[in-house]
This record gives C-alpha cells, structure tokens and sequence, in this order.
C-alpha cells in the first residue's frame, strides 16, 4: 500500500516506519523540517498542501501529536488550547481533508496514549487531548466507512524508560515494536473505530 | 453545602437544581443572561468573575456545554474549535479558577455525555468534547485530591425523546431524575475520576 507517515522521525515514528516497511508498504514520510514531504499538520494550509503534494493514498498514519506537561494548577487556557492544536485538531484535519485522498477502503491511524485511560500528575492537558482524539475516531469511524479509522493508544516505551520512566511509576511499559504492530494491524486489518490500547 | 450550578435553565440544569435542592443545598445558578449570576464561562475573565461574585463555595456543578452537530464532512476547524472551547475549555477553566474558591473537600460536577462511547452521525465534535472533558476528569481527580471531580455522562433524556429520539435510535434513554441523582452522587458522595455513566 501506498502510505503517509506523519512524525517519522520521532521515536515512535521510526518504529512504525520500519514495520510498515517491512511488510512491503510503499511509506512516505511527512514532517515539519524532515521527511519526503514537508509540511506543517497544525495548520490546515498545511494540510492541504501535504495531500495535494502526495496524490492519492492508502493509508494515513500519524505518530505525531505535541502536548505540553506541567502541573495541574499551572496549565493555563493558552496551554489547553496548544495541547489541542497540537495533537486533536491536526489529527483530526488529517482525517476531514483526507477523506477525498485516500482510497475508498483506505484507512486513517491515529495516535493517542494511556494517558487518557491511566492519568499521570502533570498530564492533565495530555489526557483530555488522548481523551478527544480517541472519541472523535470512535465518532467518525462511523461516517467514513467503507473508509476506516483507528487509533493507537500505548504506555509509556520499553526504550523510552531511561527518559520517561520516572512519571509512569509502576505502570506495565511497552515495546516500540509492539506499539508499530498495533499501526500494522491497523493499516493492514479490517477493523474501524478501535482504540488499540498498549499493552 | 453552598453549591454553584452552571447552564440552570437547560432542561437538565432545571432537573440538577430541583434535585440539589430537595437535598436541603443552597443552590446559586449562574447563566450568560439568566440566573443568580451572570457571567459567560467560556470567557475566562467571565469565569474568574464569577468566583470573585460568588465567594466561597462547596461545590460547582457544570450542566451547560454547546456544541455543534453537522455531517462530519461538514464540520470545520472553527465547528472543532467551537465545541472545544463550549464545552471542554469552559469547563476545564470552571475548574482550574475553581480550586482556589472550592472549599478543602468540595467537588466539581461536569457534564459529557454518551457521545463519547456511542457516536452517532453528525456527532464527532461533540463526542471529541465529551471524550476530553472525561479523561480531564480522570486527570485532574489526581492532582486536585482532596478536592474532588467526576464528570456526569447520560445518553439522551426520556423527556427529550420527543425532540431528539431519532438521532439515537434503539438507544436506551435515562430519565431527567436519574441524571440528577448523579450529580446529587457526585456532589454528596466521596468519589472522585469517576464517570457516571447513565443509563
């Protein structure tokens, strides 16, 4: 299948691209400053230009979403709002301007996390906008079949422990690998309005 | 307890207020143009307004929240935009304001609704709210102790289906006095992160 990956170059972008890969999948990368097509998801021109430049697809998968993390009683309004930006609404304008590019029977992949499920202290912002983004794929999945849509939503990396571990105290982690067969099983799959919940 | 109820002149805030009342509270409904207060909450300068007017209180239970309906190839970035800032931003702002105003063990009550879980057409952006505004729920519950949250999450009300039975066909309805017996839960009870899901 031909497929856009959104946010290659992250930790879990490049997991995905390797599996995606692996099975044969023709991927183009998509990314603000790297990839095979450089554009900025947050912003709906951007978008736009992401899939007038990449003609049609199979597939749309997204690995990148940014939210900010700070204690509860200092997140502010403004941080709320760049947590939704950056990972709600640009994921969801993947979907609504991806409607008329990807294939009839096409899939859309998106990335959420345990947090909306399993919060953590200064993960507030992180939680509503996983929170968001997995209703919204169990919504639409329902307005754009035969085209399907599902979301991955996984723990804290094996291979991020060493960085991150410390806010998920206790919590089961997950392998990278583990995490892009999940975006396998999307893409590949036949099912829609799922949250792959990790592990 | 000294309660603030926000959006009383809904069909449910009506229903939450008699409730809250019957149980001897001493409710002050707070509306855009109605109401013992009148501020607009999804105006930041609004909500800090009202915690100014209403001094001290024990809790602060939400039963307003806007948002748009349309086909999903329909709804914009500004329908998204408009949805988070009427139901998730206004919300979560009652709260983040709030703590300072909410006495040690009082609570916050918001609204969401089955849209999260159930999604029917034209429902995206209003499940992508009820989704945030659930797993903010579930965060701030956290971070907040021993104040407390939990979000109030009912399918469409009995009283209602006359009007709005067709968008959810076969769906069970939950009666207008079972809704508000939730938030009498939440408000009287010692649980916190909860999401009371109605029916």
């Amino acid at each position: 299948m031909r497929i856009l990956l959104i946010g290659a170059t992250g930790t879990l972008g490049a997991a995905v691209h390797k599996a995606l890969a692996g099975r044969g999948h023709e991927v183009r990368t998509v990314g603000r400053s790297a990839g095979d097509l450089r554009h900025d998801i947050t912003d709906p021109a951007g978008v736009t230009a992401l899939y007038e430049a990449a003609g049609p697809v199979d597939a749309v998968v997204s690995a990148a979403g940014d939210v900010p993390f700070k204690p509860l009683a200092e997140l502010s309004p403004e941080d709320y709002l760049a947590a939704f930006h950056g990972k709600v609404l640009s994921q969801v304008d993947l979907v609504r301007q991806g409607i008329r590019h990807v294939a009839e029977r096409g899939s859309f992949t998106l990335i959420t996390g345990v947090l909306s499920r399993e919060p953590i202290p200064t993960g507030a912002a992180a939680s509503l906008a996983n929170g968001a983004v997995e209703a919204f794929v169990r919504a639409a999945a329902i307005e754009i079949a035969p085209q399907r849509i599902n979301a991955v939503s996984p723990s804290v990396f094996t291979e991020s422990l060493a960085d991150y571990g410390d806010y998920f105290p206790g919590m089961p982690p997950v392998d990278l690998a583990d995490v892009a067969r999940a975006y396998v099983r999307s893409v590949e799959g036949a099912q829609t309005g799922q949250v792959y919940e990790l592990p």
